[in-house]
């Protein structure tokens, strides 16, 4: 089912979630707490953005395990970003460990990541896939959920009306038409699973373009609650005082950071409400509201 | 556009076809010399028979090139088996480098490959798909137009009337239908690519259950010849005298050998003839008829 | 620590030990039960004889965890053999996951395998080299203590005078002398650690020549037990009825299996004793006896 | 025998070596031209330095070739930096492709990296390690001749005194002394070498600690040339006027690129004298000496 971490905010390097933390998401590929099963050891993605260089961002993919890869570690230490979504993968049962299967997937400036699971998603697939206009029906290139969820992202965020703000701050515009698509991609793919008699499905989801995200926590389940979604503002920093971020580089500015587990024991984490959606860009806090809106 | 062979026949070590020979296809991984472009080095996969044991085949993929990798060179000098099929990759531009999209491509007992492309493929995808019955429609978990074409095959050989006399000689009927559903699946492909504007294609396939074997050497561009194929039969010995199969194990019979490029010197490989089709099985030698066929 | 299977008998599948029994080896790669830590996720080998073709064997190695590696699974459902020896890895700390790690190490006709680790093994490293003879110090490609371990094998074996009986009865001399080679190297490296103030060890080994086979369980810690480790004789078979090996495809004789826990509930496997010595061909039942040997 | 590229002055991004030139590093992989074998698709390495964040170097390695890694790519189009060193291999005969064996290699602050070979080098491997002290012989993790040669010059360098001034100018002393640490080390090894009878080496090198840099043009064949090796300094533009470095961000400076072949058709890249060594640093332009240093 995954594990996976955003953050936004002034620049820290990608050791500052993956390796450092009590708690980090390394830690998680071997020995997660918030499932029932602690492995996710089916491959990791991280991406980041360096956005002043240019729009799209790296992604580094591998199959095998976060935990023994030398070369996540060795840049972990010394690529620092102020856009970092990384993920470790619990690849679903037919859904096969390969590079084209790697979350964060990218298109154009956008990278998109998943924790959980369309219900009976290989009975929708073909439906799914005939709704999406062209250019959205093309992305996909492998086999999970995800990456047709994502392909259901970018037509809706198509169809709701380009916005290309870049790095100027939009008051939130921009970070809101991101989760509206989101959410929009969330109520059409539980429909389309609900009319073919299928479910629950588990979204949640995380997206980004490198200066805005948008996140879910979410089910469609009746009496469960979706996967756990935690939330840290402002205060990278360990309760005794130990720095969670020591390489805060440049940039001033709120900082925000997303985890399906607590990196560390601080306090100060706030568990994300069942479904809803969050929203925030690099100049704006979070905003969380219902998911799905309430009319 | 990737290299080919495939053998029926008595049990051979896959070293036989794939180390061993002076052109072995593990030489043409760096060295091939029948196309502009000598590197096959974008992964490889070689997929082989225990018939007496199961009717599935194994097939082992890995991304990495085949000259260089120490387990595929293990396994061949110890794996016997009287049917193999063995394919190097070189990725068309597009179509990324991971293991969904290794050849040979599986599904219950049948094994394909391809050497080739499908004219402007993108643009005809969708509506390929759109073609397939729900089982062909679910297989594709990559991104190759092998794959999708493999889908088209199975989807033909379903629609016509399935056969599975297994390891019982059964006067080449089975051999036939497997030719006939590859036949149909290249017309399909072609017509729609036409139909699309695009092409031309460029169609050398292989397929087999373990005890048949169907394959085509095509291509519908208007001037050039298809990629070269070779057939070498029952005499499986170099020239010089030095045994080119020195671990024909038990089994009596013919053998057939088809191949992109010739794997020795032997004078006794021809070509196989442009836009043709060939069919074989354990029991009986190969019949080779045009495509397609004469009304 | 790891986890390893050994299988000397009647031609059997892979599958029979890697993916059928109710707690398999692909199993313990995730799920292991008699060690703290259940996870062995940093690659996999196995190796296996096909001793009529060729004296030397095949081996399979990937820095992938087995759990997901479908050449793995797919291999293992179609290869049959009398003798096969796979391994799962839970890297110690500084010691890289890659394939020259990968364990069983291999060199001319024997595998080698190992559960457990040299008390601090960098430190007694080069006094270690330093006494081995220019063959034996040439095997060495990687960093684990394991093929530091098996080139001091491979030079006792030689130190002992050669023996090469092949696949012929030999009254169980070349597993006794397989068995004094790997005392000695197991006294030499014990000795060699405690000159240098080091230590514990724990040295469960495994070697075969594909025939013949010596195995160990051991350790020189003054309280604690060695690692798990089990044999289960002759009788090949679940006891609630399902058949353990569907696969025995030709010989007769006795079968041994080795294992770091039990493949299953079968109640006939029984502990191999703390501190002894296993040895046995595929003509002659187990030999235990005590290790060091008594004077 | 391998190709490879150094750079050091403002920061760059990786793609400014690795894919944008015409003829980039990954160009070189499948279609180098100044070896006879065009092929360098044995895995590859690029080490970076952040020197503001941290003092020691990201490494990424891969087993796959350098073309078509998408990781590799993506990561070269947003990550940029004042120091590069990255390497394609092609692998000698005997020296395995895995994680351990590529370049460049990492030890503390320095990156180095080879395209060459030592003659003979396994038969004078073991004379090698044992001329080392402790530290140094305890890097090698792998078998190639370029990680012993590594240790070597790591011993010299620390026999040499330490010297580090991290990133503050230093009238060339740092460097000098990396020259003078490699200049030893090449003495000695091909010393060792020709003692033994063996020969001749190739031995063009790299190394650097971020700031400063050594890298040497070196054969003792008789009569043969070294490999190649091209210098361009200051100018990182192409003649036609297309920008080679769009992404210098930020520094000021000269900059140096070394390289095993032209990266562009610039005609300022000027070969490096033969037999010679080459240092310099952030601030100051590459001295040439000959090697071995005249008396």
């Amino acid at each position: 089912m995954c594990r996976f971490t955003l953050y936004l905010g002034p620049p820290v390097r990608l050791a500052s979630l993956l390796t450092e933390p009590s708690h980090s998401l390394i830690r998680q590929s071997f020995e997660s707490t918030e499932r029932a099963e602690p492995l996710n050891g089916d491959g990791f993605g991280v991406g980041w953005y360096a956005p002043r260089l240019t729009p799209e961002p790296a992604v580094f993919h591998a199959i095998t395990p976060a935990w023994n890869n030398l070369s996540l570690r060795s840049i972990s230490n010394v690529v620092a970003s102020p856009c970092i979504l990384a993920h470790i993968r619990a690849a679903s049962p037919g859904s096969d460990v390969n590079l084209a299967n790697c979350h964060p997937f990218a298109h154009g400036r956008h990278l998109f990541m998943h924790n959980g699971g369309i219900g009976a998603f290989r009975r929708i697939r073909r439906r799914l896939l005939e709704g999406l206009g062209d250019e959205a029906y093309d992305l996909v290139r492998g086999s999970t959920d995800t990456e047709h969820l994502f392909a259901v992202f970018v037509d809706e965020l198509q169809r709701g009306g380009g916005h290309d703000a870049g790095g100027e701050p939009d008051d939130g515009e921009g970070a809101r038409l991101l989760g509206a698509a989101l959410s929009r991609a969330v109520a059409k793919v539980t429909a389309l699973v609900g009319a073919g008699g299928g479910g629950p499905s588990f979204l949640n989801l995380a997206v980004s373009d490198g200066w805005r995200a948008a996140v879910t926590r979410f089910t469609d389940h009746p009496q469960e609650r979706p996967e756990s979604l935690y939330l840290l503002m402002d205060e990278l920093y360990e309760p005794a005082g130990r720095r969670f971020s020591p390489s805060r580089v440049d940039d001033e500015g709120p900082s925000v950071l997303v985890s399906s587990e607590r990196l560390t024991d601080d306090r100060r984490w706030t568990a994300v409400p069942a479904n809803s959606l969050v929203v925030f860009d690099r100049w704006t806090p979070p905003d969380i509201s219902p998911l799905p809106p309430s009319p």
